[in-house]
């Protein structure tokens, strides 16, 4: 296979471990902590997870490894999108696992959670592993997205476990990802199965966070790629100051991936969807808040800009929330029929008109037509709305070019507004780690065998003080449970991870809100560049804006 | 203005120079190659540039300087598209310009070639260049696209001359720039304003070379990061196995970006607009060379795969070329009116079928009804087809699933064909530039000051040897007049330079041609990262496979 020269160069990278990792398996002792109680709902949670609730917070120390000699048979899952670094969590945990005994085994499932279900899996070894170290991607076993959930699917798990003699098995993942490996250290637990369950935390997205998880692992090297494509474009757009930029990113749930390139590049506007939720934006404001820009911008004679847009930004519209729903309503069912058989887009025009209350035709009004049709026109198998595919960087271009022209009319405006647009998610899922990626999951990954070889299961494999270098960073673990609460889904109450959303009274927004202002009226874009994996440490070594901020740095 | 870490860091960056000019300019001598002729048409060339047609190759050696001293005032003007280290070059100049005497001045002409005609201008300091070296971006003066062509503006721009004393002024451009710094010169010389004229070869596209031009810059750097965002996103494809994704890049009039990515990447497509139109390959047979790839991969349980589609794709097709004719004929003039007029799109469709020969209705008809009313609807204000606005990644997604749908009722095809759109350009035009491309800029501004110095007037700024480290690249200048031939345009036959074509003789398409058919049905996708301004030096100075390639390494 041929490989690139960066490539062949990063193969020989040796990530950095915390300080008290360094020493060898053979001397990291372990400190236990005080119990633990779930974040919310404590009795409900306890009652669901009567075997691996309470536990206790642990830390690993420098001292004489005291945990029981036994064969470790380790499997290892990746759950869920790909997120950068995924490569040097298993390969993190195969050094420590070795390291232990080389009579250890280590067992990867394939293409995610149902490779255990469906015993589909390799069994590494040394040249295996080495061909993977400190690359991108999730293809040296594949992932998935499938939730073993189903009494079936629990016994399958088993069978597969036990036919292999696994100890334990490590599923990286998302927040959903490890509410399932909590539930599966609960099953193994309650059934006695001897399989310890380990979790560690990814997803680009940055919403797996909270007072124990400084970060999910690939948040810094897709917002760093999105940063270098937007700095990019600001460039561009401020040398032939002739375009706005709509450049939408990934994200759905939660804006920290915006608000991360933002604080990084210093864009005209970025939308923050949980603040949009929070001041129960309409789109009309949100589409003057910034023809505002573009308005202010012209009269300085600059015609150009650059405006982030989350993926999910439209989920967080209250108004668009319940346009969607009316929608789904009128068409649901047998419903949809007479509307299909309208032969002409005016004559589905006027059923909508007259289906939706008059609030909801308001805000279906304002779309543009392109947007409406394909609110009514392509709707997924159970007939819904597909709100994941409205291309909400052409929909707010749209929109203000709308307003803008309103405002021509008045007077009150007389600049140029010619739109380009772009989206960025594919492009930062399978970066090469970034070298803060690179050790932090190679960490996670040597951590999770340090738990699973001191017997602890239902447990987040935990790395701390995250801001500082390496060699300061803490190594341990935390009960899942103790990040759940109780949350409605599809109709059921569920233990689940909270999902961590931008906090609008929290650090990074809060300095993101103090210079929105001068961003959107003057040109103060800053040009992150392309991740350096090399060169002086301030280029290479420095990890989010966000997480500094967090820390007060 | 804050800036970056990288951006701090590239500041600090010291360009490498050919060996032959490191010894300062005192040190540099010239030597005089053979007259030269023009590619073709030379009596006519020689007719129209009888003051700069003919003259010597020049070639910069170790010794002393022989130019008569005196006081340089020169101008520098970006004119068209961005490109990684127009700065560079800028500052390559100064750097020369100012070591020879620092009584010498360099004026910069802001807003491309309208800047000599309206005189607008920044005059350099030191400050002002030290805080744009090494970056990427045209924002310095910015760019335009402006041509010097009428008698009034000629004049103009020599009113601007001699309003500064100029001795010389350097256009950074492209082909049509350069063309235009040669008939400026030849201008200024008819004139004996005493006004030299030097060009540099500048364009992401790549088209602007030929037996003595081996590169445009920019090239490199755009390509390296459009690379890593294909490669970013076939390691994606190959992890989730679930998409095929079909990657526009940038380039208009030839594939030299599309084949770069292509030799760095590996994709499992990439179409070649040269090769379509030599070919006569029609849109049904494109799509159906897709369709094959698809196939073969989905036998084998891949239902995934990458396709790169050149932006200017659709106008080597020549059949489309010939619907497009008859679209713009049909609609020209009033008859537009009376298409405009008809109620309903199924009317109009009646009249495109109507309108349309056989031949090139049986196009237009297996076309996505999407881009059919966008040939129809959204014209230009001459009323012509916007041939650009096409969104040919998604055409050709489209028209490839059409195949397989085919394919499946015939019982040919069971696989799952999902796909994503992307479209790379404004991405890479204003990167940081490569070690490569900052090198090879200043070098080129350096060299152009040594071609003021020594009095040469129609010059392109020529620095060869590029895929060998710096210090063996060779410094000279070659009259523009020899690079060009006789073109109609615009229905007048005009003096240009040749513009540079993908040759489907040449190494590099050789080489993509005999390794396509594996790439196509395997997965030989490499993953090249993003640049790396530091580190190893394969990692770090490599330029493209292209140029490698053309220079038999």
């Amino acid at each position: 296979m041929e490989i690139s020269p960066l490539q062949k160069e990063r193969l020989k990278y040796e990530p950095k471990l915390p300080g008290m990792l360094r020493h060898g398996v053979s001397e990291i002792s372990v400190q236990e902590g005080e119990a633990t109680q779930s974040v919310a709902d404590q009795e409900k949670i306890k009652a669901l997870f009567p075997n691996t609730y309470g536990k206790k917070e642990i830390t690993f120390v420098k001292g004489a490894n005291t945990s029981s000699a036994k064969k470790q048979v380790v499997g290892v899952i990746l759950s869920g999108g790909q997120a950068p670094g995924g490569h040097n969590v298993i390969s993190g945990l195969y050094d420590a696992l070795k390291a232990a005994s080389r009579d250890n085994v280590l067992i990867g499932f394939k293409g995610g959670p149902s490779g255990l279900v469906n015993d589909e899996y390799v069994e590494f070894d040394d040249a295996f592993i080495d061909a993977y170290r400190n690359t991108g991607g999730f293809d040296i076993i594949g992932s998935g997205r499938t939730k073993i959930e189903t009494e079936e699917q629990f016994k399958a798990a088993e069978a597969t476990a036990k036919k292999h003699g696994l100890t334990a098995v490590v599923i990286i993942g998302g927040d959903d990802s490890n509410t399932n490996a909590a539930v599966l250290a609960e099953y193994f637990a309650a059934h006695k199965s001897g399989v310890q369950v380990i979790g560690c935390p990814k997803t680009i997205d940055g919403d797996l966070k909270n007072d124990d998880i400084e970060c999910s692992f690939g948040f810094d090297t897709a917002t760093k790629t999105y940063s270098e494509l937007i700095g990019n474009i600001e460039r561009d757009a401020n040398s032939a100051k002739k375009y706005w930029h709509f450049i939408k990113v990934m994200g759905r749930s939660a804006s920290h991936v915006a608000l991360e390139c933002a604080l990084e590049t210093q864009p005209n506007i970025c939308l923050i969807g949980e603040e949009v939720a929070a001041k129960k934006m309409s789109l009309s404001q949100i589409a003057d808040y910034i023809a505002d820009s573009v308005a202010t911008r012209a009269e300085k004679g600059m015609n150009f800009g650059v405006a982030i847009i989350p993926e999910g930004i439209v989920e967080f519209v209250p108004e668009f929330g319940t346009l969607i729903a009316e929608i789904n309503e009128l068409l649901a069912g047998e419903k949809a029929k007479a509307f299909n058989e309208l032969p002409s887009w005016n004559e589905k025009y006027e059923f909508i008109r007259k289906g939706l209350t008059g609030k909801s035709f308001k805000v279906f009004e304002i779309l543009p037509e392109g947007i409406q049709k394909q609110l009514f026109l392509e709707r997924d198998p159970h007939g819904n709305v597909q709100v994941s595919l409205i291309e909400s960087e052409k929909l707010f271009a749209e929109l203000v070019a709308n307003k803008l022209e309103e405002r021509r009319k008045a007077g009150t405006y007389h600049g140029s507004f010619k739109t380009q647009h772009h989206f960025f998610g594919y492009e930062g899922r399978c970066a090469f780690p970034s070298n803060f990626d690179a050790d932090y999951c190679y960490s996670l990954g040597y951590n999770a065998f340090m738990l699973i070889q001191y017997g602890y299961t239902g447990y987040l494999s935990k790395i701390s003080n995250l801001s500082k270098p390496a060699d300061q960073w803490v190594a341990g673990g935390m009960p899942i449970t103790k990040m759940m609460n109780m949350e409605r889904r599809n109709g059921e109450d569920k233990p689940v991870i909270r999902k961590a959303l931008v906090e609008l009274d929290g650090k990074p927004f809060r300095y993101f809100e103090a210079h929105r202002a001068e961003w959107a009226s003057e040109t103060c874009y800053t040009y992150p560049g392309a991740i350096q994996y090399y060169g002086p440490s301030d280029v290479c070594d420095l990890t989010t804006k966000t997480l500094a901020l967090e820390k007060g740095e």
